[in-house]
């Protein structure tokens, strides 16, 4: 078969993206892949098709946001019913494709399925300079812990399904802008999307930093939002940063507020704690629910 | 956000695999994805998870050969049931990961959750020189028509659930092999991989060659296999591919069969023929059933 490429993968299962080093290219390409089923992550009676094909793209956007890289393509498998009318399908991509031609991210293939239920996966390959992918491992201790925008708006919208809070559940916006800035311009240690709460994302950062984060708050809570929907209420798609102590992260990133919300720890136990008591993961486990 | 790559998209939708160009890499990148669900693709009581397992990157790396390329690594995206027990899962991964990585393809990354029904999504990217990729579109009035191994085996399988035509039907060979030497020296103008009959598939090749199609037979068939799963069965996953007449296709490669079906007749109507008599296509539609 065809020669080994002299590049490669770069980064494998557990971080916001896979990382692959094209043989001689100048960047390196970044994957991610996002399913959404209807019933578990969206409902047909409240959830309109434009605002899922919205979601769908959104979500594997952010991921791409969260190791600060551009978006270049997109990929879709989508398995409708036999019930699916073509103006669902219509619309369904209507909100994928306003929100993915928005970003740089074309779609250029995929699959189709008739299936029992609908489903979407969604494939976006992004472009970050060699090496320079932002991930999950490099938060030190000393290093402030920060996040974007608001949290527990999209736990909210679900459980109220009105308003601001609605509107955030069902279309986040992917912080693409934000997560090239803190890469470009050296900001970010470590970075990741929040996708499953902030306590459960948490875990996983200092896991895959082999350091420990004490969180200090006051947390940044969309107007209307529990603490506990900030602390574990996921589908914010908000970017969880480190950033060094020497480095200066601002108040806001293009009217988007950036607040600090704690402090990374000496290395050890991998442990999370809100103001000194253990955080235990509450929010999302793909595998519980 | 980032500089627009000055390479970018060659293919899109349409072909057996979207390919995107890496700015300054050396080869093409190709990508496919392929869906199945439980109870339209498999069924949990006749199929084994490592089967399923294997035929899911199976059905992919089957894209990556036909356009000539070799894998480089794959995705996965995984439904799983509150009902799937671990071994299932276990299984799954041992009958994907032995192909995947005989072929070069490691998994490096994909997304997991649960819904109603286990589906799996399979993303494989391969690598090609730059502007080689082999595509539907290249066919030329005069060429030959070309199949590889035995048609109608998977469909005679799916109907007895016996013998060498039922393990046809659940571990079906990807010709990577023999797309790349179909490539690399030359041989094929047109290729495609048979996964929704040869009626259904030759009907795409040749709208997208803007040519039409005799089929004179006789056809390689597989042993027990009807004329009618020959001509329509899917899911034999063979190569379908073209070549000028002035080349020499041979009888076989390495051991595999090689017949030539048919000649690519003047561009025009694009139609299909079997010894003259229009030829319905009558495979499986993704849409249809």
């Amino acid at each position: 078969m065809g020669p080994p490429p002299s590049g490669g993968v770069i980064v494998a299962i557990g971080d916001d993206c896979a990382v692959y080093r094209p043989h001689g290219a100048k960047e390196d390409l970044v994957f991610t892949t996002d399913m959404m089923h209807e019933g578990r992550h969206f409902l047909a009676e409240t959830h309109s098709a434009q605002d899922v094909g919205y979601k769908a793209i959104a979500r594997a956007l952010s991921d791409i946001a969260a190791v600060g890289a551009s978006p270049r393509f997109s990929l879709l498998s989508l398995a409708l019913t036999a019930k699916t009318d073509q103006a669902w399908v219509e619309q369904f991509y209507k909100g994928y494709l306003s929100l993915a031609m928005a970003h740089g991210a074309p779609l250029i293939g995929g699959d189709t399925a008739k299936a029992d239920a609908v489903s979407c996966d969604v494939i976006v390959c992004g472009g970050v300079p060699r090496g320079k992918a932002l991930l999950r491992s490099g938060a030190k201790p000393g290093d402030g812990i920060f996040v974007s925008g608001e949290l527990g708006g999209s736990a909210l919208g679900l459980r109220t399904r009105a308003g601001a809070a609605w509107k955030r559940h069902v279309r986040p916006k992917p912080r693409l802008e934000l997560g090239f800035h803190l890469r470009a311009n050296k900001i970010a240690s470590a970075c990741m999307d929040l996708s499953d709460g902030l306590s459960t994302d948490l875990h996983r950062l200092v896991k895959a930093s082999g350091v420990s984060a004490d969180l200090e708050g006051p947390l940044p809570t969309f107007e209307g939002a529990s603490l506990e929907e900030a602390l574990h209420g996921g589908e914010d798609y908000e970017l969880l940063f480190t950033a060094a102590r020497k480095v200066r992260v601002g108040e806001e990133f293009k009217g988007l507020r950036l607040t600090r919300i704690g402090t990374i720890m000496k290395e050890g136990r991998t442990q999370v704690t809100w103001r000194g008591q253990p955080l235990p993961a509450l929010g999302w486990d793909h595998f519980s629910k």
